[in-house]
């Protein structure tokens, strides 16, 4: 064959391939148009979330609300006509608020201002006459330590950093505060400390307290400190009140209890995929709440919006290569049982995961994806920017994923695991607070983050198999 | 000159621009983030929304509203500290609602359902015992003209053709039904319709109806009928009723009325620019809004963002080159005369516009803008694209730019005209309806609108000289 020949083949395959390579994303293209279609014109997510919200409600880990979300999902998912659907057992911390909170700030002459506090999400009670201390206010754990146990022992302290306001992704400002809630009761009662009150984490100045998980680490039992959050507005009450006098002293009453462990469950859902039906991908978000609103946005948005996904791929008669996994997490807020337990049966079943995907930053318009994968699967990732651009996502980043499915990792090489990343500016308003609720979710939003999702995993079950993952992905040992 | 030398001097000068231009991209990116940082830390929009929405509330062109907040609007732009501020005169029409309209639904036995409408602006009144004819339902005027005079005199028209829910950008499903609520009691006028009811032009399943402009053209007085929105539920229980009886009558009662004209005002702010004096950039939105909310989407958020532009550059003491103008409009809902008005002045003064930027699509997160400009400065403006990157601005498209600032495309030849492009999902929720309040805007999102306004209007200032416009534009004769 000589050269010339050799080129003319060449040169007819390049164009066979690239006249493919244009069907082909003529076909994603309509695929993608009937999937947001579907969503928006004939969607479900948004009557799910509805009866999630304002029928079952609040769904904190071991809750009478968790269990009847449980049972609710499971037949939901059933009526979609998925070819299996499960519980999956495991054991969750069962924590109880117990009576509203009360607080206030005294000031000379018994002079008292009440302040909406409500107890972190783990922490002990206080004496059933409350707690009343003076108070020291600091920035944060380093300053706490600075100070050292003379200034800090028998003392409330009063952590007050505020979220940053100049960062344009949320979630970054979140992480530069969130130490302060976590481990501030635990670095406070090492020092002696009586109490810790924590600065809602959030941009807002309201009156609503955030709550959220704290850890006491290993710290015995007696060094545990009952740990609240206090509402903005109240954090920066108190913080002037102590500027004017530093002898300023706070009181608070709470009778949350650790109620030990008791069995819930992760609601499982599948499609069974027609050519690697041993190769799974998981969509998912966390069926459990806070207690304090309806846990619409955190993460009722995710729950519907994962169980859409599948219901839209038969809605639309897609039939996924893959099985396909809606997971229902349980327990992410304040314990992670389900994203672990679910890792660890997927171990013990040999079930090789090649894909995962998590919605839990709330039901906001959809702007994009992050990754946590190798470069080849994002530049993969990134091919598919203009398949996306006529529904305005465009935010595809390297970075965390989603809490559930980060087990998964450390048990299936080269799994590829995303997050949805929807507008950040609105979540923290309402994150673990009693406004997180329904009617702060805009149905369209809604659905277009479900359809944004469906139609990242109908794109990964059709390519992901041409990267580096098939080769690479397997379980680990 | 020998071709190496030539060669290496081009190099030299190449090289030379390249830092340049690299130097110069670092310190946009520099200045992009003080403003941002200004506008989210220390930005003075939400409080001046705040003021305007709750302690003036809603500004109908004529109104008492209207006239405080060109008022006080002017004292706050004084206190910015611009170089002139004024007020230009223009004469708007004064349309006042009345007593607050009723409804209902009339089926067999006199059984009646109330349900909530509103009159549509410009509308005349009915009789002050209301009107109640059989009711003919159409898709819109295509249709009405289909079914012709015999059908439709005596009647009342009943639009009831819903916003297209699957179109990504919801301003093309409102461009693909606003003509029966601008033009569906002209049309029906001319058939004979004795009034007209318009489905409220919102994706919002709820009980609010949706105001907006109406027009009778160059009807006759006596062929132009009572036109009003009803509320999206409204419209399907009465279209639900004339299927399960076609003689189902419509009652409703109006008291609105037009009242002439009366003398308002554009409020003008200015900085003057220093090295291009006599060349104006022109930033604003809607002083005026509809009598229904408090206006704070449509146009509060387009108002203060306005002047929070100028604000903006004063506190990171950032002096424009060009004269820089915000321009609050008046009576862009029902008239546009502010618009026109400002135009004519900038014509008669012989004013250079070589800018004009309007926000009024919402106070919510930005997504970037569309542009009315030659194909040379879209170029330009997307070569800025990384500099927004940073800040989630992604979408720059050719199209429309904002109804007030339209008017000076007529007047100044090569102007580039822009608009900003807030997320729009839940824009229509309160457009024109008595939600569109205060608590409907988020405080970061339209900060985030204000600081992204700004670097477009800071790099416009120092970029537009270089394009092809500096050369084109000038006032046409």
């Amino acid at each position: 064959m000589n050269k010339s020949i050799l080129r003319a083949i060449t040169l007819v395959f390049l164009v066979a391939n690239l006249a493919f390579a244009k069907a082909q994303t003529q076909s994603d293209s309509i695929t993608l148009r009937k999937i947001y279609t579907a969503s928006l014109s004939d969607g479900n997510s948004y009557q799910w979330l509805d009866h999630l919200s304002n029928q079952i409600g609040s769904r904190l880990s071991g809750s009478h609300g968790a269990e009847v979300a449980v049972r609710w999902t499971k037949e939901e998912l059933e009526k979609v006509g998925l070819d299996n659907v499960w519980l999956q057992p495991v054991m969750v911390p069962k924590w109880v608020r117990g009576a509203p909170e009360r607080a206030y700030i005294e000031g000379d002459n018994a002079q008292i201002t009440e302040v909406p506090i409500c107890a972190l999400g783990g922490s002990v009670r206080t004496k059933t006459t409350g707690l009343k201390a003076n108070v020291v206010e600091v920035q944060g754990i380093e300053e706490l330590k600075d100070l050292g146990r003379e200034a800090i022992k028998g003392k409330i302290v009063f952590f007050n950093r505020p979220m940053a306001e100049e960062l344009i992704r949320t979630f970054q400002a979140y992480g530069g505060c969130v130490d302060q809630r976590y481990a501030g009761a635990m670095e406070a009662g090492k020092l002696g400390a009586v109490g810790v009150i924590v600065r809602s984490v959030t941009h807002s100045l309201d009156d609503l307290p955030h709550t959220g998980s704290m850890s006491y680490g290993d710290l015995p039992v007696s060094k545990r400190i009952p740990a609240a959050a206090i509402s903005t507005k109240g954090a920066e009450l108190l913080s002037t009140s102590l500027k004017l006098n530093p002898n300023t002293r706070f009181f608070y009453k709470m009778s949350c209890e650790n109620k030990g462990e008791v069995e819930s469950h992760n609601v499982i859902g599948e499609i069974t995929g027609t050519t690697f039906p041993n190769e799974y991908m998981v969509i998912g978000g966390h069926l459990d709440s806070w207690d304090l609103g309806d846990g619409s946005h955190d993460d009722g948005a995710g729950v519907v919006q994962s169980m859409e996904v599948l219901r839209l791929m038969k809605a639309i008669d897609y039939r996924p290569k893959h099985s396909i996994r809606v997971v229902l997490f349980m327990n992410e807020e304040n314990g992670l049982r389900g994203g672990r337990k679910y890792a660890a049966e997927a171990k013990r079943n040999k079930e090789n995961h090649i894909f995962a995907l998590e919605s839990d930053s709330g039901g906001f318009t959809p702007r994009g994806f992050s990754f946590d994968s190798d470069e080849a699967n994002f530049k993969q990732v990134e091919s598919w920017k203009s398949l996306f651009e006529p529904y305005l996502i465009h935010d595809f980043t390297q970075g965390g994923s989603g809490a559930d499915i980060g087990p998964l990792k450390d048990t299936n090489d080269g799994i590829v695991l995303a997050g949805l990343r929807p507008d950040s500016q609105r979540y923290f308003d309402h994150h673990h607070a009693a406004n997180d609720t329904f009617d702060a979710v805009n149905k369209r939003e809604l659905e277009l983050g479900a359809a944004t999702m469906t139609s990242l995993v109908y794109l990964m079950d059709n390519y992901i198999e041409k990267t580096v993952i098939s080769s690479n992905t397997k379980l680990k040992d």
